[in-house]
């Protein structure tokens, strides 16, 4: 007989909302609870999330501590911003998974730059292919789970930092996200007569706020004084991001040893693959599984190495990383109530 | 009275030649004449491209010398290595606008490197946003119309070098193109089930072969050993590209300076906008159109000129440019026949 | 030397708004005036259509008598029950073109029974194909732009009703449309997250307001008591209507009665194509242009006879029925400005 | 413990194959046995299904009995006319279940009437919904799995039939599939540049072969002289069918009336949800899952019941009813393996 824990979850309507709780629906150790909201408070969550039809009927909540408490788990799909005052008044015991960016990021300096709202201190991190990451989160009662293209970008650059091949400085990322990373909000710009058949760029220029999580990811992988220049796409699917990261390396360094240090650094990992030489991603192939999938190579003429790595963005982006980092810290095994293999085509 | 010109179009079943005819049908100084084809020939256009209603009933007939001849303008939309000895068997003074890159490399060395047929030598240059290349269409008989990420790596980046801010070295590129840019030869990676809903990389690692053609063209702009490191996507759109493209840059440039210099390389281009400070290209924006937007900034942090460049590949990456370099060749007005308006959303 | 035309749109922000500023672009007697909107007036027109690449930099007024007048024509393109009042406004010898609904409906009960706000009485209709029609739009001064479906719903069955196959009874309809036919307001159900990969269906049981408009064009055909079942749906893309159409058919008739149909009704229009036998349209071969193509058989076992026709909704669908309209009511040729190809692929 | 089951796959490396494993892999009572196919043996399956990343080294072997022997279960997804043969070599008492229409039909007359191969006669329908086809299949050792958009269309009418309310006489059904329904095989038309942004309509005029499928089922549920106009359309979404069914209805029946037969029908149904009144479905919202969605009400004006239904071609409307319908014949619970909760966005 398998333990169960009980497990909540605000902003329940919202897109990473909607992940977590279909993610929760095949964990066979959840059993799901409250569910909140703010403005959707009061409907049917099958309004919002017509595919969770097991919860089709299952009321929305506000999104107070009350309605909350009592639960193992509460997972945090807020605006930046809202959850630190929430968190602060659930017991310490209780498992807090905040997939927002407000305990990320352990410089206050760098938030400020970034964000608005006032720093609200960091929590162990919920991206455990981070080295020593995964020990953290053994055990953990809070955690922040990474960002969508700070996974993407994290992931894809890893094994060339932690392989010695290149230093974090001077790196170029550009990644193509699907709409859903632009949340359920409606927006002149994210309805789909804009958004289908279309590929554009915003943000440029360093101003996205997942550069100073991406640098801080850099720094613990060992890269002194990373510098990156970052520029997101939005691209005409629902889900999905695709990096295309670039780093200066030696003249010396061969595909050979850059294909190895990928091999080895994700030889263990379960949610990680590395493609075969000569094989690219494609955000498809990962669609509603928490798979990362890369590979890079060296680019001798442009004197740089390549990676690519897609993952989607809602399952191991946000909420697939939300309950692997939930599992970690239940004691669960890490994989419990998540798959691998992506829907395709 | 307007001057009237004849025109047939070799390789009219593929998407470049179906996008050279929708632009012919609506030049008014144009009669369009034989339409060939390899293994479509015999059939009827309408079944190759029911858009194209005005042409529906045209029998297409072999691509041979004897069909293209007696034309004031030849257009070749062929695969590779087909071009050259077709255009010997065409009188010098017909016009013969190559859309295939038999003539774009100016060194054999350079061909060589990344093309498998023998070297045929190179043609005025069908990128009339170059400078001097305009003089050089003007008259010309034969022509080698530019490479579509070529066009949006180059028009995006012109301003930067030839303003001095950035000298050429390591230049990355991430590059999204619409399936279009596949062509229409049907292969298992490219049906619509695979394209659909993915952003999937390809050719990574600097094996792309239009790698050396925006290498000539930086040379060309005055940069001295430029570098590029070159990454092509495939976004789930018909059609489109757009270009994320970065250079060092010294810490001192400013993104005033930045932009100074592309609103004053492009104040006279009549197929080049560059939008206002702080909005970034769609690719949508530009569809069915003969016009380039651009935009571009710094990253100071990152120490890195950030541009971004949009066109529509089968336009002003391909027939678009055919048509505008036809018209210099003419001596016809430049825009003739061509809209900068896109067809959005 | 051409006579020339001032024109200005009111809605100029929205899709319909967009698309008419797309054609009166490359209208050659036509001058753009006065740009207007509500909620949007003060703004720059590129914000909006960053496509009308000419037009960019345009302000915006406020949609008022005042600002729209002094011109020889008017396009309103508004939301259902704004257009009556502003056009009273008008001068009699302006030609104002209503692209809602307002003015559409001859009948005040089939209008109250569909619409909310006041019947405003009837102008001329704006699709020329009608039987008659084309006639009465030479130097009408108010016109009623068509809806998208009735125009595709419409086009689709004409010959068979007026060849006399069918009599009007029992039609069924399922139509697809692009997501532009749901405008441009943010709605949640319009994001492309929600949009994009899914067909879904709306307006389902006879409650589209499209219905009666279909009723009033085949009894102006000569159906006696049409009736009809339409079911929009909702398809995953930017622009297009493909819609289905039965009708009980005697089963003495031979698809190549049906065919003749067809060919003869349309043998003379500019902008609808009868496919060849056995050939079934796709939107997107008329995506931009202002064409309509159909084909149409007869299903013997199931005693009914099947038609298919496409359109651009907010081309044929809209705005080149308006601005053929606008041709005909000011005594220009009735494709003036108007393409037949559309954008493909 | 559970008991557990061997499986191969022929015909793995195409769609319905790919589907297959993907839900195999999940399954907690199959291991994977033996992949074959056609030309693709020896292939590697993470080449064809780079989704499929636990079994992404499989080998590929050939698609022959011998292959396929030793397995307590085979899956054949195959060309028609390739399934009797192969099956007639297998032993009786493995359980051969075939996702190919070769034994669907119990006519030979309609089989040679729609299919150009001998008639191999007719197998256990694995369609479990209709009504006795449950009791049938446990413990049946041959199975033919439903066609997807028979199975879509069946189960959106089955209970206006079997309430009574329609008898199945002047259907007519407008379907709209994914591209994935048109398989795998690379052909011009199902390329993305072609596929996407586009609905097209095929097979008009009632010549699919789904449609004595349908007929049949419709007998099989009482009706006694089934009529169907039925007209598939291909829309740009890579999964899903949406199917609009309307049907004659008396002028007494009343909404309410629909409404409580489909509840009812359904009402222990695992894999069908009826929507709440007035919402309609949306293709998205089963992706990936088993579920079929409808909905149902009546058009007075046009006397028609209308039905609206969903499901994922490749799950429900394949692989997963084949998987349901192996759990069946095993003795499984029919829900293993099987989610109703679709991926979306």
């Amino acid at each position: 007989m398998l333990m169960s824990y009980t497990a909540a979850v605000a902003g329940c309507t919202g897109y990473a909302g909607g992940e977590i709780l279909r993610l929760l629906a095949g964990h066979p150790q959840i059993e799901i609870g409250a569910l909140t909201a703010g403005s959707n408070a009061g409907t049917v969550l099958g309004e919002h999330h017509p595919n969770l039809i097991s919860l089709y009927d299952r009321r929305v909540g506000e999104t107070t501590a009350e309605h909350l408490a009592g639960h193992d788990v509460v997972f945090l799909a807020l605006p930046h911003g809202a959850s630190a005052a929430l968190a602060a008044q659930l017991p310490a015991e209780t498992l807090v998974i905040d997939c927002g960016a407000d305990h990320r990021l352990t410089s206050a300096e760098r938030w400020n730059a970034f964000y608005g709202t006032p720093y609200a201190g960091s929590w162990p991190y919920g991206l455990p292919e981070m080295p020593g990451q995964r020990e953290l989160l053994k055990g953990a009662r809070r955690v922040a789970v990474c960002g969508c293209y700070v996974a993407t970008s994290t992931l894809g650059l890893l094994p060339a930092i932690t392989g010695g091949l290149v230093d974090g400085h001077d790196i170029t990322i550009a990644a193509a996200s699907g709409t859903s990373g632009g949340g359920r909000s409606p927006k002149p710009n994210l309805l789909g007569s804009e958004t289908a058949g279309s590929v554009s760029a915003y943000g440029v220029g360093g101003t996205h706020r997942h550069i100073p999580e991406i640098v801080q990811n850099l720094e613990a992988l060992g890269a002194e004084s990373p510098s990156i220049s970052f520029t997101p796409l939005l691209a005409p699917m629902q889900r999905g991001i695709l990096a295309v990261i670039t780093a200066p390396v030696d003249p010396s360094v061969t595909p050979e040893q850059v294909r190895q240090a990928y091999l080895e650094a994700y030889v263990d990992e379960p949610f990680v693959q590395v493609l075969p030489e000569g094989v690219w991603p494609a955000s498809q192939s990962v669609l509603g599984s928490n798979s990362v999938v890369v590979n890079a190579t060296v680019d001798r003429a442009a004197g740089r190495l390549v990676a690519v790595a897609v993952l989607d963005n809602l399952t191991k982006g946000t909420a697939g990383s939300a309950v692997q980092s939930m599992n970690l810290a239940l004691g669960l095994d890490e994989t419990t109530g998540l798959s691998t293999i992506g829907v395709a085509p």
